[in-house]
């Protein structure tokens, strides 16, 4: 599958370029620093996200483009199955208001549930981000080890024990890992940096520190801070930015 | 009490000026950037230790402060109670020996066995800490908020709950803490960055983890990393230089 870049472009003061594109029916979104040309093509990082739509994450993920841009990377995200402009996915839908429903109760959150909510999306997602992946690669201006940063903490699991591609991940522990992605990160053995909020109360910090403990990884940093949910410091960006450093140049 | 500079003074390549001296009768050292005047005097960061005598802590101890020097810090470092040249103490080696028999019985180690080891050395250690820096305080080269960094974590704990001058701690959740430590973790609300090897195997992670989470400090980091007890990597080294320069500067 190829990228095709709409006529939506951007051009930013610090010489970064925005490009959005759809694959097949996936919408998605490029950035690259001005100094990316096919003779000296970048490495990239794809950008992944929370299901919220790539309307309402913007802010956030072109902040982070920037500065990935300003180290030298392209980074790249598509839309998540059933976020956005994608088509209502039903079987998310329900697991979501079955989420809701236990919440609402104050019922605890059990395994089936999260399994039901996470497991469908990785499976679909992952190997649309490969696709995205594969056209990335052909584009002349971009070209090196690939870096996988944020989003729902799964999908950068099974990226990263699937796909010999990814050399780095930078995860964020802010969402429910299903038992089963517990254990494909035993077979994880690339370099992590993991963020977690520590204070951040919709998260299971145990399940977290079980998770980052799991991975096969030689060199796995775990990094926690305070300021609940949304409030990573910024500090705590620069940092995974040096992890990515290191790796990928 | 006074700090009285011996005869033994280094110069280094980077313009860092090595001075051992003496406090009372407790060995010390201090290490100066080459910026440090009275005109223009850098924040201090005081450099914890194992109680393994200053000797054998050298080549580390100088490291850390050639680094922070590059940063524009002046460290300064003092002999442990029972430690290095000073006189030999018998709590401390009754608790040493008290530790080893029940390692080698293969025996739990105990509360009242940390509190043994550990609690003493803190009650004498913090105060000598404390005069260490009322005596670097009045020199003219020195001045600004305090850092305290690395060494045992319980006196690192101790110093930020009792002393104000502490304006940011990097402690290293590396030796054993006694409950009422953990007690004190509770007052502390300055800053801090503490490391974690999470693959320490002489090191009770979960002890570790629940200190971090006892600190009522606003802003506090802990970065978990592999490597062993001495495995610290050298982007741990570079986050905690980080956190000082963000903190004291």
């Amino acid at each position: 599958m190829h990228l095709y870049f709409t006529s939506s472009e951007r051009h930013f003061d610090d010489g970064v370029v925005e490009r959005a594109f759809t694959l097949g029916d996936i919408p998605g979104i490029l950035w690259t620093p001005a100094s990316a040309t096919a003779s000296v093509p970048v490495p990239p990082i794809l950008l992944g996200h929370p299901p919220l739509g790539l309307d309402r994450m913007y802010p956030r993920l072109v902040a982070r483009a920037r500065h990935a841009a300003a180290d030298g990377f392209a980074t790249a995200t598509i839309e998540l199955p059933g976020s956005g402009d994608r088509p209502r996915w039903d079987t998310l839908e329900e697991a979501r208001s079955e989420l809701r429903r236990v919440k609402q109760a104050g019922e605890p959150v059990g395994d089936e549930i999260i399994d039901a909510l996470i497991l469908p999306l990785v499976d679909k997602a992952v190997p649309e981000w490969q696709s995205a992946l594969d056209a990335l690669l052909a584009l002349p201006e971009i070209d090196g080890p690939v870096g996988y940063s944020g989003g729902i903490i799964s999908i950068g699991v099974r990226l990263a024990a699937v796909d010999a591609r990814i050399a780095a991940a930078g995860l964020f522990a802010g969402s429910f890992v299903p038992r089963a992605i517990l254990e494909e990160a035993r077979r994880v053995t690339i370099p992590l940096h993991v963020l977690l909020q520590w204070d951040d109360e919709g998260n299971d910090r145990q399940a977290s520190l079980d998770l980052f403990d799991a991975f096969a990884s030689k060199e796995k940093t775990l990094q926690a801070n305070m300021g609940g949910h949304t409030g990573v410091p910024q500090f705590a960006g620069d940092a995974a930015a040096h992890f990515f450093t290191r790796h990928l140049k």
